[in-house]
């Protein structure tokens, strides 16, 4: 494709971007961006170009530069949209009923749940975002950190609201233990593979979420009637 | 300095260092080595240079050629030898006596004060080491693969001797709860400065250890004596 041909879609593409009244765009742009979650998936985030996302669609590469720019592009909005959804699921877990202690389990279940859905979209976006040193370089980059804070201070305020109404052991600052939990959980992108794992996600949530909220160490047995 | 000479000195470094009954010189190669990590600590990463090193030994850039090529051979050395520190105080916590769980609580909290001594070396070390996906480019990352491949199999093996004796309560496959907690542990290069952390290593530690010894969960309460 000539150059001018390429920003000539640029321009058509800016245009229909901002015209949020443009239902079908829109519809057709998420359709897009949900396709090109299952081929991350399926081919790894380096393995993936746009044009694997076209051949998944049925259509073609000229086709799809009319909705997105670039594969980083694609990945980013993958990306947006798993944060966002874990964002929203974390707020809800902590609106919703039950103790503290149970709802800082369902947040670890469900997000060791939501790195195997998105595998591997969430683990690149970790690994791509692996030093918090420096500020955010572009306008993206600053919506997903305070996305990224708004969900640590979700797990900080429930260690919190544990710590206040007695639900949860206090071992040490509630900043501390959140970013325990959001370490143990964020380190598998280093180890964890849906495809290749001996545990599945679910197994892995599980044996986290029993880690921190029973411990280790065998409680003292309760004291023997006589 | 003009290549040949750079050459001429590279030539004799290399001659130098296999020479192992070289004492003198193996004894000021480990001066210059632990004096970076005290530059590296003091300055940064980025912000330290052979120059840097030189000064803090008071001596100059062309007689430390002598004995590195380069900042980054600095930088493998001191990760090395911080690494390998780690390994045999583990090895020896391991060969020690006290219960798995003992044995687990003493790793934790003395691996969090290693990342403080050695800060930010091991960060940089953990970062740079982002993906175990792949091969190890080159003898030296094979070598450091084996020790932290080592540093695993002690965590799992203490885990799993703790469900054998019922030291350790089974939350799930021994090796995921490994994991677990060298995720947690390193996890910390993302948010861990001794210099501005509102909790010292000591802390964190204590809070991990106690995270994932005792549980988030207060322990049902004993049946009250009649």
């Amino acid at each position: 494709m000539s150059s001018l041909a390429t920003s000539g879609i640029g321009k058509r593409r800016a245009l229909a971007q901002k015209d949020k009244t443009n239902t079908a765009y829109m519809e057709r742009r998420r359709e897009i961006v949900q396709a090109a979650g299952g081929v991350f998936k399926h081919r790894g985030y380096r393995g993936t170009s746009l044009a694997d996302v076209a051949e998944e669609l049925g259509t073609d590469r000229a086709n799809l530069y009319y909705y997105v720019a670039s594969k980083e592009e694609l990945f980013s909005a993958v990306v947006t949209g798993a944060i966002e959804s874990n964002l929203a699921a974390a707020e809800a877990v902590k609106d919703g009923p039950g103790t503290a202690a149970d709802k800082l389990r369902a947040i670890i279940t469900s997000l060791m749940l939501s790195y195997e859905e998105h595998y591997p979209v969430l683990y690149v976006y970790i690994q791509e975002n692996s030093t918090h040193v420096g500020a955010s370089s572009s306008e993206w980059e600053a919506k997903m950190a305070r996305i990224n804070k708004r969900y640590e201070t979700i797990l900080v305020s429930l260690v919190q609201d544990g710590y206040d109404d007695g639900s949860v052991r206090n071992v040490g600052p509630a900043w501390v233990v959140a970013f325990a939990l959001l370490g143990m959980l964020g380190w598998t992108n280093r180890w964890f593979d849906p495809n290749k794992s001996k545990a599945s996600a679910a197994q892995v949530g599980a044996t986290f979420a029993d880690l921190v909220m029973l411990g280790l160490a065998d409680s003292p047995k309760p004291p023997t009637l006589p």
